[in-house]
């Protein structure tokens, strides 16, 4: 039985200790935060505490905190032969180097408070120390994950803008249909099975067999009609410009 | 029983004779295209003519070619009483005003020779030269899908608009996400979960609510860190654009 502490009280804090909590081999020993009371969204049998001075001693330091924030309470945790890991995509693993054995544990997926997800589901990605470190992480891991991939820190940062791409692009995509549709008081509802055909259709061609629209098709006229009505909106230049790109990809097709 | 001809072959053809064949109130007696041979992916038992002198007489002709084409061949289409739709999202209904009847059977959807969808859940717009028309073209509509919506031209074009940002850019997304992916050797197939999470999160919470990412969370430093390695890439102009309208956004929230 591994013990775990886990600091940090956000998104990503929050689905960690739910995952761990479900595991009969992981232990949650405690959770740390800034808060004075551990937030209402977390199991409140959680050991909490605010006291860095009352931090319990465990196997596994897990730190869900902001990357600007990770050097500062890495520096601040006293810990003897425990392994201190981040959950960051994008922060390098020696942040953490000050401690004798480190490593990162990066959940590959885009966590909301209000929305639950399948946690071992989701591939997470890890990176340590040292050899033995990282089998360490890796069993850990493989009790929250059926996928686990080892990267190193600049692999990590590169799944983490794809993973900007797929998600926070495309939903902020979402967004602006959302807001258009709004505008037109038409219910957004209606998008919903182009955005599910939009992800099922992933399951059976790549995304670059899967473009469809005026764009791929170089269909200059509609593309000049929507630009039109788009005129002196803030999604015009968007529209354009991915236009734009996706014109030219149709010629590496 | 409604009769029906359905003009082109391309994607949007092959689904909806695919979806007309199915339904039990509709007949499909003919297809016309340009092609000598009625194409592979078609059922071959339909009846198939690209010559425009043998199209036979029937209640509804679906138009379903590129936007540039669908005037010029409605042009062509000597029909007596029949009812003459194009499926265009942006095409205006006014392209077929030659014909006594006429309207639009838009399907609000994205389609591939190569996949297969669920034409009952798609939303079809549609619109009519008159409301007895519209009645028919609803009624038709109705064996082929349950979500119906009748829309003007205008509002036709905007959904469009948003079916573009919401389908045809965020699979844009995904395609960058596969080529960063695929230059580090590192299998798309990871990015699956994210992906769907991107979709299902939709039917918990808006996409504004769904937001996350370093851009929300205004995290300069990621930002910075990502942009660096994007560097002399053709991302680095759309991280930074999308980054910055991302930014904005939060302080609408």
């Amino acid at each position: 039985m591994s013990n775990i502490v886990i600091i940090g009280t956000g998104n990503v804090s929050h689905h960690f200790c739910k995952a761990i909590l479900k595991s009969k081999k992981l232990e949650l020993i405690q959770l740390f935060g800034r808060k004075k009371i551990l937030p209402e969204n977390f199991n409140q049998k959680i050991s909490y505490t605010n006291n860095l001075k009352k931090i319990k001693q465990a196997n596994f330091y897990i730190i869900c905190v902001n990357d600007d924030a990770i050097l500062k309470i890495s520096n601040k945790l006293k810990v003897k032969n425990a392994i201190v890991l981040h959950t960051s995509g994008s922060s390098n693993m020696k942040l953490l180097s000050k401690h004798k054995n480190y490593g990162v544990i990066y959940p590959l997926q885009t966590f909301s408070k209000n929305k639950e997800v399948l946690f071992n589901n989701i591939p997470i990605i890890i990176e340590a120390s040292s050899k033995i470190i990282l089998n360490k992480i890796k069993k850990v891991s493989l009790q929250l994950s059926n996928k686990i991939l080892e990267c190193n820190s600049n692999q990590r940062t590169l799944i983490h803008i794809s993973a900007v791409f797929t998600n926070n692009f495309s939903n902020y995509m979402n967004i602006i249909s959302e807001e258009i549709l709004l505008s037109q008081d038409i219910d957004p509802e209606i998008l919903k099975p182009l955005i599910e055909e939009t992800s099922d259709k992933l399951n059976y061609l790549s995304a670059k067999e899967s473009q469809t629209g005026p764009a791929i098709r170089n269909d200059q006229i509609t593309i000049e009609k929507h630009l039109n009505l788009l005129k002196e909106t803030k999604y015009y230049e968007i529209y354009n410009n991915l236009s734009e790109k996706i014109k030219k990809l149709k010629n590496e097709l």
